[in-house]
């Protein structure tokens, strides 16, 4: 097993998991605990100075239960720990996913306690799939909400990731772009993310490109021959004379055409000024500029207000990690197992019991007033849209729930501009309205008295 | 091209790339700039609220390195970009670095502006090793360098990585995971990267576990006769209720034996204490006391000091993505090409020009005193340990230079308790004492006028 590098991730997807997942699975099994458990995904607290955040990555999970298994060198890694029985291990070897996911459609707005998706399966199947389900969704789901405070920041003028050096590692700069495209990006810098992601592939060039050629201006014909209609990086040495010297090159040499130029340190709204006077000057109107340089979405929102002529941004380090909210409270708990409720009343963790449904209701205008947590059994509101939908049955994804990332870009700014101003303000601190259900409520306060019964009797059987 | 999940990382991990490395290295093809190029990997500024970092990932990035290439896959995705020309797709096809990499080892206590390494390579490949060598980098170094304050804070006290679920993605969960061993951990419930990064694996039991039996003490008693000397859960429902319930079964089941029980709520002082008390006075002193519940190096710096019965601790949130400094600002800036110095000098980002070690001096104690980056051809200073070494040369790894995580968690600790108890604390900022050489700051200056230099004779030509 000894390696680096991510050969093992291909090999031995299935052993990226907790330890007590399996463990747990094994007390099932070896207890004959079979029944059908719900599993809720949902976060408990809004990350500070967010109003929203968008659910994702529910596809790239889908994709991931359909294909879990474990291989035989798994099963010999798992042997060697020495706390395995063949019977279990027997168990994996057959293991496919046989049970059935809820889950709100990608780049949904979501709010604390709202279940992302929900798992209903025999106990130990559902148990396996909770490290993978909350490290994928978690990714995506915190990227994709970083994304479009971005998006929203640069009102309409593009977006693009130039993220993935700062991502954490190859397997996030991968799958969490998707979040990217969900949440509006216009492209990325990332040539296989955005093959596989649907999103337009964009580069410039770097300061060491300039560095390298002993006089700016060959290293921007060279680029200009190559690369027709191509972005040039001006802020190497001094941005005045580096925008001198593409007017002359453009000038010398009228076959040639550049698309954009590219601004990366300094005070960008002055620059940008500077830069927009020369070019125009110049006759060079159709030449755009591009910002870089440590944005995030305040100093973009900044920079849109303050009416500064750049055309399009590039954001790397915010967006990467979601540099101010890098982490969301996650949790995937057990709600209902063999049709009783279940809840753990651990200190600030009370959980809401049995499977859900989410839905949310719209004034007549079409902007949503607020949402409400309810059973899945009570009667649905008629007014309201559920947000949960069956997306896999006995295993298997319904191919007609899914859907390319493309278009859920498309549905997620609709679902996105139906929210009230306030909640999609990347300053305003607005809280939501999300209610829980009259049924729900009676729920949780009964089996929260039956565990506290059970606690009664405990005692008074101890103290007899 | 079109799929999800983690096969094409393994199908292309090539193509993890920033479209500008290879845009800007089918330039230098085309110009046939083939001088040997110097790169240097490096941080501007210490994130804030750190005295220290660790850097880390050295030996993932290496044996990335030796294995990068080109597949026909790669270079049809590139093709359809339609801005390569065949004879560049065909140098990729043949592409294997082939230069030299200086690194420090693994868990080096690093600060501002060091070279964690740098690259010699002809220009076009030192410059497509750029996404890869920053990614790769920048995770492990986050990870370590906040790891080890958790080390730091439990004194002596195992910490264990719970923080998978809460990782940006699979294969930071993975490789993320070395840097874990290098920083001091004692154990991850990550089954799979802990076999491969020589981390003894752990695992308890989930709160899901308890609600879904009937009863609490089954759960118990089914999960000790399974896993002698586990750890068992108690803050499920009521702290208190779950210890006696313990203490009952061992009395009546004195073949069982458990190692410890685990506290995810409430005020983990005061329950540990009662925890404490209760095993001991039913004479298992031997249970040991962990905790979790969102700890970060503070509150377990805190529950150490109030002296807290706690035996060990596990650390999820704060851990899985550093949360309060998740990115690092790493830069990999071209120093020197064709055996010219270069530089950068955009506003707050000049760089030092030139191949460059950096030595550490220690006083007669051994205790660090402060390091010096000067040039690689200056004269060492004789009483300084130079940090940097060869680590590849033709592109093929020193095996020599190679050693295990769990080798490299021993030399972390030596080097990380050799400085200054000011530098190793987790709460105040000191400033860790770097000079610049005599030599390299004069090289800085004299390429800096010679910048300036063309940069006036540019604009006298312009003029005349």
């Amino acid at each position: 097993m000894k390696s680096v590098g991510n050969t093992d991730i291909a090999n031995s997807p299935a052993l990226l998991i907790d330890l007590y997942e399996l463990a747990m699975a094994q007390a099932y099994w070896s207890d004959n605990m079979t029944d059908t458990a719900v599993f809720s995904l949902f976060f408990r607290t809004m990350p500070e100075h967010r109003n929203v955040m968008l659910a994702c990555g529910q596809q790239t999970l889908l994709h991931e239960i359909e294909n879990l298994h474990f291989t035989e060198a798994d099963l010999e890694n798992l042997r060697s720990l020495e706390m395995f029985q063949e019977g279990f291990l027997d168990w994996l070897r057959r293991f496919r996913f046989s049970g059935r996911v809820m889950a709100m459609p990608e780049g949904t707005p979501v709010f604390p306690n709202e279940p992302i998706l929900e798992v209903e399966a025999p106990i130990a199947e559902a148990q396996l799939l909770e490290t993978l389900a909350m490290n994928t969704i978690h990714l995506q789901t915190v990227l994709a909400s970083k994304a479009v405070r971005l998006v929203t920041a640069a009102n309409g003028r593009p977006v693009v990731d130039f993220g993935m050096r700062r991502m954490h590692g190859r397997d996030a700069a991968l799958t969490g772009t998707r979040a990217y495209t969900v949440a509006g990006l216009a492209g990325t810098s990332n040539v296989l993310a955005g093959a596989v992601h649907d999103l337009p592939v964009k580069g410039t060039m770097a300061h060491s490109f300039v560095q390298a050629h002993a006089d700016e201006a060959e290293a921007f014909r060279t680029y200009a021959r190559l690369y027709p209609g191509t972005t040039l990086l001006v802020d190497t040495y001094d941005t005045r004379r580096a925008v001198m010297s593409i007017i002359d090159l453009l000038r010398a040499n009228p076959e040639l055409r550049i698309g954009a130029i590219r601004l990366d340190s300094g005070d960008l709204r002055a620059e940008s000024g500077l830069c927009r006077e020369l070019l125009d000057e110049a006759g060079l109107n159709d030449v755009s500029i591009l910002a870089s340089s440590g944005l995030d979405e305040h100093s973009i929102a900044e920079l849109v207000a303050s009416q500064a002529p750049i055309d399009g941004f590039g954001v790397g380090t915010a967006i990467g990690t979601s540099v101010d909210a890098p982490n969301l409270d996650l949790a995937y708990k057990l709600t209902e197992y063999a049709g009783q409720p279940r809840l753990k009343n651990s200190p600030g963790k009370l959980t809401l019991p049995g499977p859900k449904q989410v839905y949310r209701f719209y004034d007549e205008g079409g902007q949503v007033t607020h949402d409400l947590i309810a059973g899945r059994t009570e009667p649905a509101p008629s007014e309201a849209k559920p947000l949960l939908s069956p997306v896999m049955e006995q295993g298997n994804i319904i191919e007609s729930a899914m859907v390319s990332a493309s278009d859920s870009a498309r549905s997620t700014q609709a679902a996105f501009q139906q929210l009230p101003a306030s909640v999609r303000s990347i300053k305003a601190t607005a809280r939501f309205q999300v209610d829980v259900s009259d049924g729900l409520s009676a729920l949780q306060q009964q089996t929260l008295a039956q565990i506290q019964n059970r606690a009664g009797t405990d005692q008074a059987v101890r103290a007899g």
